[in-house]
């Protein structure tokens, strides 16, 4: 229920957690947190998870813990103590919207090998605005280029790791050549991959699908999608699938946890009309999220 | 020449770099450093060099700043001002060498695109003692094995980035595996491509070779030993590889700026013999780094 008195924090708020499970305490984001031999920063050696903080909560909780655990699993860190990510959060949630349930809200769990020196990890959670330009996104959709991968980092290590120069350095060219984002295909068999920093989803009548194979991390937004939408009467299918394949469909939309839902307005030059029941599909998602 | 009055620093010095060419200045290692939202730690966005400080000096200074600012350049970061680089680098290892020229450190530059907020790379240049692990696989080698390297970063950005997480993790299990080092091979063709963080060269009577190809990022320090040792009657040619090729060489080694070379004592089982030329060899990498 929105409360008139207060005002969401425009400032980020971050908690940082002690990485065997003692206190979280709160850290200025004025001030410096991560130091010069930091693996995070030396080596990109540690994973993350964004959430959408609605509702006063983060969405789609258990997901993302399970996903965050399984990474630090694959990367050999320390099991993280989900309870004390969790409270680190849910205070973050409690000082960024300061009781202003309608504020949307981007959180970020990020967890390090840590300091060369100490051989600790190092542990935070950010809860910061979102990016204006995600918001349009969501509401106006995005011109995406596809693209071959030549690398296959979910394959050899399924986590989701800090290494996101080359996935960025992609974004930068398909901006030049005037696309918002990037679906990445297999370089050698052509078969769709995933987008930048999301999971492609297509629609055609009630039939959901999303790309199967080796080289796609697990989506949090999909799964959740494709829970909530089997429930809903659609059939729900993970399967290989072309370039074409998109083309053929209704709508195909780009799914992750902050933006939610993307739609795909041009694919390689080809234009997507709105379909018909793009209202409708926009809804699925957000209930899928709001469980 | 050995000042006996003097203690070289045990305690990491530290140069920020203003990233547009203004100021250096002393960071204190004890006090963080990065920001919670800078582009080095939460996307591993940055470039780096390792240097290996030897006579008072970094060593190969020039072909690390060339591969510095390409790696700038393929990341489109500003173009480093190298001056202010090479000024904070004198400055560190004065302050961490106190006048001893013997004292060996690494020192290292690293530049990431910044803070999301401010839109300004970070930059700054650490010179620390070398790893006592690293001055023991000099003199000791290392035992190897090879393993398909299922990305190809080089190939797709030609850069030197932060992102090694996959590449830790493939050392973590070689090190389960009684190994102490890899070298990768392409995952289709099986070609040599390099190690884990080293270049790869073969010696054969005279003849010295390493391998070529794409995915592989140009070797510093190969390049300074082939220059030198040209010049000292060996044949020294880059040319596609086979791990055979390599069990069939005299010697072979791994070269890399800080450590320098480590001969390769087994690969994938076989034992290599130190060879008889095993200390002209080694006499000859560390005369190339010398000049």
């Amino acid at each position: 229920m929105k409360n008139m008195d207060v005002h969401p924090a425009k400032e980020p708020v971050i908690y940082v957690v002690e990485p065997y499970g003692g206190s979280v305490r709160k850290h200025m984001p004025t001030l410096p947190l991560i130091y010069w031999d930091d693996a995070g920063v030396t080596r990109g050696d540690g994973v993350f998870e964004s959430l959408l903080v609605r509702g006063g909560k983060a969405a789609n909780l258990e997901r993302h813990g399970k996903r965050f655990r399984d990474s630090a699993k694959a990367m050999d860190l320390p099991e993280p103590p989900l309870e004390k990510w969790e409270e680190a959060t849910r205070l973050a949630i409690a000082d960024f919207c300061r009781g202003d349930d309608d504020v949307e809200a981007k959180c970020t769990w990020t967890y390090t090998r840590g300091r060369a020196s100490t051989g600790h990890p190092t542990a935070w959670v950010v809860v910061q605005p979102i990016a204006p330009k995600v918001l349009e996104q969501r509401k106006k959709g995005v011109s995406v280029m596809t693209t071959p991968r030549l690398w296959q980092v979910a394959e050899e290590l399924p986590a989701k790791t800090l290494n996101y120069a080359a996935t960025m350095a992609t974004l930068r060219l398909a901006r030049e050549k005037g696309c918002e984002d990037v679906i990445f295909t297999d370089g050698d068999s052509g078969l769709v991959l995933e987008g930048a920093t999301s999971t492609v989803i297509s629609v055609k009548g009630k039939k959901l699908r999303t790309p199967a194979g080796p080289g796609i991390l697990p989506g949090t937004t999909q799964a959740a999608v494709f829970d909530y939408a089997q429930e809903q009467g659609y059939r729900c299918k993970a399967k290989e699938m072309t370039v074409d394949d998109l083309k053929s469909a209704d709508s195909v939309w780009l799914v992750s946890s902050v933006r939610v839902a993307a739609r795909v307005t041009s694919l390689d030059g080809k234009k997507f009309k709105a379909p018909d029941n793009a209202k409708e599909i926009q809804d699925l998602f957000a209930a899928a999220l709001s469980r």
